[in-house]
C-alpha cells in the first residue's frame, strides 16, 4: 500500500502546483466534495488537466495535497525547542494548532477519509502524508514525558496517540456530538489519567 | 439529522425483509460495496425494486439494516443479569461478541461509515441503529462499576466509551496495523488505566 505511482514531486513546477492545490481546497471547500472534479480544479488552477494528471492519480489525492500542504503551516511544537514543563498544556497546544489549520474545513478531512475507504492509494496516501505525521509531534512529547519521569515508562507513545485521537476521529467521523477545544481538551485529559505515573 | 423517512417498518412483510437483507449483506461481501446496488438486491432476494425503495430510502440504508439484523444476535451482556466481578474480563467479552460478528465484513462496515460522510440520512441512521445502540452494553458495565466503587465517580460512562470505541474506529479506518482480539484488549486495558479508582 505504498504511494509511489507518482513522478518525483521535487520536479513540478512550484507555481502551478500552489493553483492546482489552492483551487482544489478553494472547490471543495465551496461546492462540496462531490461537486469536486479534475476537471474543475484543472479550470479553477488555469492548468491542463494532463498536468494535474501528471502528478496525482485522483481527486482525492489533490486535495490531500491540499490538505496537506495547510497543516504544514501550522506551528508543530518541536519537543525539544518548545516544549515547556506542562505536559497537559503543550498537548492541548498541539491538538489546537492543528485543529486551527483544519476546523473551517471539517467535513472536507471527513470526506477524504470517507473516499479512502474505497480507494486503497488514497488509504495510503492519507495515512503516509497526513495522519501519521500529524500524530508525531504528540508521541515525541510523550516519550519526552517519559524521559521526565511524567508518563508510566511502559505506555507505548504510539498507543498514547491513538487513545487520544481515536476520541477525536470517532467524533469526526461517527459521533453526532460537539467537537470542539473544549472537547479536544478533555480528550487530552482522559487520555492522561492512565497515562501519567501514578504518585 | 432523524431517519424518519421510511413507513412503520412492524408493517414490512417479514419474509421478503430477510430475503433482502441476506441479499444485500451477500452482494456487499462477494462483490464489494461499489458493485452493490438496489437493483442488483431486488433481483438476488426476489422482490421488485419498488418493494425496496418502500422501505429503505438507499443502499447504503440497506446495507446497514442488514448489519444491524446481524448484530442484534450477538450475545450482548445484559449488565444486570450476566456481569462477573470481573470488569476488565467483562468489556473484553462484550467487545470480542461484537468482533465475531463483523470481523468477517470490516471493509463493508468501514464502507458504510465511509459512505455516511456524503449521506447525512446514512450517518444519522449509522449513528442510531449501529453505533449507539452497540456502545450501550460498555456504558451499562462502566456505570455498573462505578455502583460497585471500581470506576472513578467523575468519570463518564458515555466519555469512557468513547475512549474504548475511539481507538478501534480509528484502526478500523485509518491506521494500517493490526485490529485484531489482542488489540481489543490492549484498548481495554489502556482505557481501564484511567477509569479505575486509585487504590
Amino acid at each position: 500500500m505504498q504511494a509511489t505511482r507518482t513522478p518525483d514531486p521535487a520536479r513540478r513546477n512550484p507555481d502551478s502546483t500552489k493553483a492546482i492545490l489552492e483551487a482544489a481546497l478553494a472547490l471543495a471547500r465551496d461546492e462540496g466534495w462531490s461537486k469536486v472534479s479534475i476537471e474543475g480544479i484543472a479550470a479553477r488552477a488555469g492548468v491542463g488537466k494532463r498536468t494535474i494528471y501528471r502528478w496525482w492519480p485522483s481527486k482525492g489525492a489533490v486535495v490531500l495535497d491540499a490538505y496537506v500542504s495547510r497543516l504544514q503551516e501550522a506551528p508543530y511544537m518541536s519537543p525539544e525547542a518548545a516544549a515547556t514543563d506542562d505536559l497537559r498544556a503543550d498537548l492541548v497546544r498541539v491538538l489546537n494548532d492543528t485543529w486551527n489549520m483544519v476546523s473551517d474545513s471539517l467535513p472536507l478531512l471527513a470526506a477524504l477519509i470517507g473516499e479512502a475507504q474505497h480507494d486503497p492509494d488514497l488509504a495510503a496516501r492519507l495515512w503516509e502524508r497526513l495522519i501519521a505525521p500529524s500524530s508525531e509531534p504528540v508521541q515525541a512529547r510523550i516519550r519526552l514525558a517519559q524521559d521526565r519521569g511524567e508518563i508510566a515508562p511502559d505506555a507505548d507513545p504510539f498507543r498514547a496517540a491513538e487513545l487520544i485521537y481515536g476520541q477525536i476521529y470517532l467524533r469526526l467521523l461517527v459521533t453526532p456530538k460537539a467537537l470542539d477545544e473544549g472537547f479536544l481538551e478533555d480528550c487530552v485529559d482522559l487520555s492522561l489519567r492512565g497515562l501519567r505515573v501514578r504518585p
